[in-house]
């Protein structure tokens, strides 16, 4: 476990035609939705989700702004890692940047920041504490910024 | 206005990158979406709307099958008519026929079974009658069945 | 082990956002993506993949027409199996069965028949080998068929 | 015409039950799908088409890099107006501002780098001249810049 600190959470994603176009590489949305997918297993692993958050706290987890570079593309059948590691938590909002790895070689990194607003009247709020807590607790140095 | 009696509903669909995948052509699961465009379009010249209907008469619109033949495919590029045809309307329930063409060429022909539900407890509601009006009177004879 | 033969091939699919739709539940055309990933990883236990096919034996795997009934919804954050049965394999084409579970309850099946064609020309050819003798070496009886 | 020059190309798109998540909302990838839309329909209005470029010109225009902003939600039934403005051209890359807006509303802003590649070597190319030449023509100053 010694050395798990310095590697970000990760997820698995094998990529099927759905997620290809006529270019014969991985269309360019697709991988907001591979990022999403990892943001919703990191937070699953602590046990919580966006939907739970939503009953229980009465927020919602909103994707303010993305920045995404796409340095080589990814193809059909690739097994990707895509990663998601907070790097900067605020009072009612947080960043995560997110990285989609073929083996050793990055394909596509982004930067998503997500605002935590009110379910009713969708104005800014505090994150939970149990969501500030571990966005906070795994937070590393993140090797590549954009 | 004299043989519009024969020409089925119609709306366009350009075909995007979004759209193909690594084969080439478009994605199978796409059909489906611009069928459901279609359908949506065709409720829409009767002031109809799905959401309009869960709000106003508590009932959901729900597909409970489809049957989809594939002849050929669609291209990036591709402009394609897609067809909305209400071939039966029973008591809860109705059936479209949908084609998807590219000029005169058929590509791709649709069975959608829709189901009238009640939006609080899932269980089948007639047909609202202002629905089962405008799909019986569009009711023409198919050309092509599945 | 003894009863894994009355099971069919499974894999597990996580519904995320990006799978869903206004009316809350897995929007329709998604079950199609779904199936789609499960028949990619029935041929890959075999080490078969339609890209390799086409590129080894210059054959294409096209869907050439589904059927798929909606029993119940999905919903955000299911963990659904989706499972991959070929229930007939003639000359140039295979049928498979494909079931969306939730636990033991059946959301979604569907029959998908899959044609062989030449790259070149694509008029219809015999299924390589390898891919008649796993698709009929796999062939259980269907527990439901639509 | 006298005010034209001050309007940016601008495309309808429909909000459809496919764009939509359990939210309630357009899903955040979405708007990249639209995006991509206007950018084709802008090439087309001069004559021209990435795959046509591809074809004539043996070159690739990529996505390096986007930044999206999400300020309003975008809903079911939205009749949104997607914009694609030239804002800089050099050599072998061009970068386009995007908006979506409802109405005069802005819901959505993007700013989209694109690079020209040799479809063989996959290294930097100049931008075809026909297509510099519109991309120039079409610059204007952006009302609004991320």
């Amino acid at each position: 476990m010694g050395d798990d600190i310095a590697r970000p959470f990760c997820i698995s994603v094998r990529v099927y035609y759905e997620d290809t176009d006529a270019a014969g590489v991985v269309y360019y949305a697709r991988y907001l939705a591979f990022m999403e997918r990892a943001r919703t297993e990191w937070l699953r692993q602590f046990g919580l989700s966006a939907a739970e958050l939503a009953r229980s706290e009465q927020v919602l987890l909103a994707v303010r702004s993305v920045k995404v570079e796409y340095r080589r593309p990814a193809r059909l059948d690739d097994l990707l890692c895509v990663t998601a590691v907070a790097v900067s938590v605020r009072g009612a909002s947080m960043t995560l940047h997110q990285n989609c790895l073929r083996g050793e070689e990055l394909l596509c990194e982004g930067r998503i920041d997500i605002a935590c607003l009110d379910a009713g009247d969708f104005r800014p709020r505090k994150l939970p504490p149990e969501l500030a807590r571990v966005a906070t607790f795994t937070d590393i140095p993140a090797r590549r910024n954009i």
